[in-house]
C-alpha cells in the first residue's frame, strides 16, 4: 500500500440510508496496521483517511432524520483514492441530477477504486459507469438496476461483487464490501483484526 | 406494543463510536410492522421514533471525524421509552461528567428500557445503574467494567446480555442488541423481516 493514507470519500445526500454510509465509514476509519485497541487512539497506523462529501459542504438529513454533515463540497474535495456511493431512497433523486452524474463521470477515471453500497449502484449505472460490469444492489432494486442499463451484468445472489467497480447488496452488505477493500489493500490479517476490534462477524460474500 | 411509536433516544457525545449509535439508529428507524420496501417510505407502520440527543442540541464530532447533530438537548428532550447509551473513546470523559451521571440516574427510572452498546455500559456502571445486573461491554473493557463497580456481574462471552438493563459487546454487537429489542416489542417476524430489509444476518447473541 501507499505510504500516505488513502483518501476515502463517501458521498452523502438527502435521504441517504444511515448504515449505507456509516458502516463503511466505521470500517475504514477504525482500520489500523497495528493490532489492538491502543493503536485506535491515534491516526499513526491508519491506512485510510475517510470523510463525507456532497455537492455542497454542510448538513444533510439522512433516512430516519439523522443529521450529518458533509465535510467537503465538490469545490474543495481532496483527491480521492476510493470513491464510495451509498444508497437509500434519496438515490432516486440522484438519478435525475445531471450535475452530479456529470461530476461522477469526470471523477471516476481519476480514482483508484469506485464502489457502491445498496442502491448507490443505480446512480453509477445511470452515469454509464457500470457498462460491461458485473454489479449488484439491494434485492428490492435488482430489476431497476437492469432496466437502467442493459449492459450491466446484474448479479442476483451475491453480497459483494468485485469487478472494475466494487458493489454490494443492501445496507449492511456495505460493511462486508468495505472489509473486502481493506483486505485488498492491507491484507486479510488487518481486515480480520479490524473486524474483531469492531466485533463484526464478516458474512461470506 | 403501545399504539403511539416508542421514543428511542440515543445519547451522542464527542468521540462516540460511529457504528455504536448508527447501527441501532438504522435498525429502529427502518423497522416496520408491514413487510417490504414500500412500507419504509412512510412512518405509518413505524413502531419506533428514533432520535439523537446530547446535553446540548447541535453538532458533535464522532470517532473518525464524522460530524452528526444531536437533535435534542436535555432541556427539550421528549419523554423516552428506550434510552440507549453508545460507547467509544469519548465514553471515558463521560465517566467524570457529574452532570451527565446525575441526569442518567434521574432519567433511568422513567424509561421503559435502558440499554447500552460497547463501552456505554461503563457509563451506566459509573452512574450506579448496573448494580446487581448482568452486563457486558467491548472485549477490551471487560476488566474496566468490573473495576468500576464490583456489583456488576460481568458476562465475558456474550454478544448481548438481557437483564434489567440490556447491554451489548463492542460496536457491531449493538445491531444485534437493537434487533433483540425489536423482537421483544414487535415479535420475531418483524425483527427478522427488518433484518432482511437491511440485509443484515443476525449474529447469535
Amino acid at each position: 500500500m501507499s505510504k500516505r493514507p488513502m483518501n476515502v470519500g463517501i458521498l452523502i445526500f438527502p435521504d441517504v440510508e444511515v448504515l449505507d454510509f456509516a458502516g463503511p465509514f466505521e470500517v475504514f476509519s477504525r482500520t489500523r496496521l497495528e493490532a489492538g485497541p491502543a493503536s485506535r487512539r491515534s491516526e499513526e497506523t491508519a491506512p485510510f483517511r475517510v470523510f463525507t462529501f456532497a455537492q455542497q459542504a454542510g448538513p444533510i438529513l439522512a433516512t430516519g432524520g439523522l443529521e450529518v454533515a458533509a465535510k467537503f463540497g465538490f469545490a474543495d474535495l481532496p483527491a480521492l483514492d476510493i470513491l464510495l456511493i451509498p444508497g437509500g431512497f434519496g438515490s432516486r433523486a440522484l438519478l435525475e441530477d445531471e450535475a452530479l452524474l456529470a461530476w461522477l463521470r469526470e471523477a471516476a477515471p481519476r480514482v483508484r477504486q469506485l464502489c457502491s453500497v445498496c442502491t448507490g449502484s443505480l446512480v453509477l449505472a445511470k452515469a454509464g459507469l457500470l457498462k460491461g460490469c458485473k454489479a449488484t444492489t439491494h434485492w428490492g432494486a435488482l430489476d431497476l438496476l437492469e432496466s437502467i442499463d442493459a449492459d450491466v451484468e446484474v448479479m442476483r445472489d451475491r453480497r459483494v461483487v468485485v469487478d472494475r467497480v466494487v458493489s454490494s447488496a443492501g445496507v449492511a452488505a456495505g460493511i462486508d464490501m468495505a472489509f473486502c477493500l481493506v483486505e485488498e489493500y492491507c491484507g486479510k490479517e488487518v481486515a480480520d483484526e479490524t473486524a474483531r476490534y469492531i466485533e463484526y462477524r464478516r458474512t461470506p460474500i
